[in-house]
This record gives structure tokens, C-alpha cells and sequence, in this order.
């Protein structure tokens, strides 16, 4: 079974990588970026007998800071 | 316009992120965990004057390292 999470920083939470990624497309020449956000995308292969409640427990436990990051799970 | 950009490694690559959180998963009980791919989800805040074109350069240029990633290009 494929799941995958995408974990993201939290409106509003500094994305230090994302600005830096902006400055460097901009120094590339491309003027028209207004914003950039990076986050994780997380693939996971899991055994069928793994059920929602089990993948929300991995997302708030390991795989995102709740604190700074939001997640969303997407089966299939 | 918003444009995400998936990076992910190619297959084959090894991912020591990924063999990380897998090990990290079973020491917090999940014995269903096969395999886990983390790659970056690159969310871009774009003017409508950037093209597809540039989008495919600005990933072939900077936001993945071809040699070892693919990337794949969502509008919307």
C-alpha cells in the first residue's frame, strides 16, 4: 500500500529555505517569482494491515513538527 | 499562478533519509513499514508571465539535481 504525506510549514512559519531558493531564481533571471515554499514529501510502501489511525500516529509522532508543520495524508 | 514541484530521487538512489524514519518507525512499533522515498515538495507563487518553459528550467537549473532526482511539474 503507497501513502504519501506531504509535510509543510505552517502559514505564517519563516521558510528560510524557501527565500533562499527565491533569491537564487531571481539572481537566474526569472523576475516573476512572487513566493517560494518548501516542504517534504514523504513515500511510504506499508503493509495492508497498517490503518489510518496507525499512519496519523507516524505523522504526529515522527514524520511532522505539529508545532511548525502541517500535514496531509494521501492514500494510493 | 501556483506551481508544485515534486523532487524526489531517482530509483535505485540510495536514501538514507528515508532508511532513517523507516528504522526510526519500527522502533516505535510499526512492523508494517516496507519503505520510505523522502523527497522536497517545492510550492511556487508565480506571476502569469512565467511559462512552462521557464518552470522546466528553473527545475533543470536549481530545484533538482538531475543526476540523481526526477521531478514532476503540477499547475494549479
Amino acid at each position: 500500500m503507497k501513502v504519501t504525506v506531504n509535510v509543510f510549514l505552517k502559514n505564517g512559519v519563516l521558510d528560510p529555505a524557501g527565500k533562499a531558493v527565491e533569491h537564487a531564481l531571481g539572481s537566474l533571471g526569472f523576475d516573476g517569482v512572487n513566493e517560494v515554499r518548501i516542504g517534504k514529501q514523504i513515500v511510504l510502501n506499508l503493509k495492508d494491515n497498517i490503518n489510518d489511525a496507525d499512519i496519523k500516529t507516524m505523522c504526529e509522532e515522527l514524520l511532522a513538527n505539529t508545532v511548525i508543520e502541517d500535514y496531509e495524508i494521501i492514500k494510493g
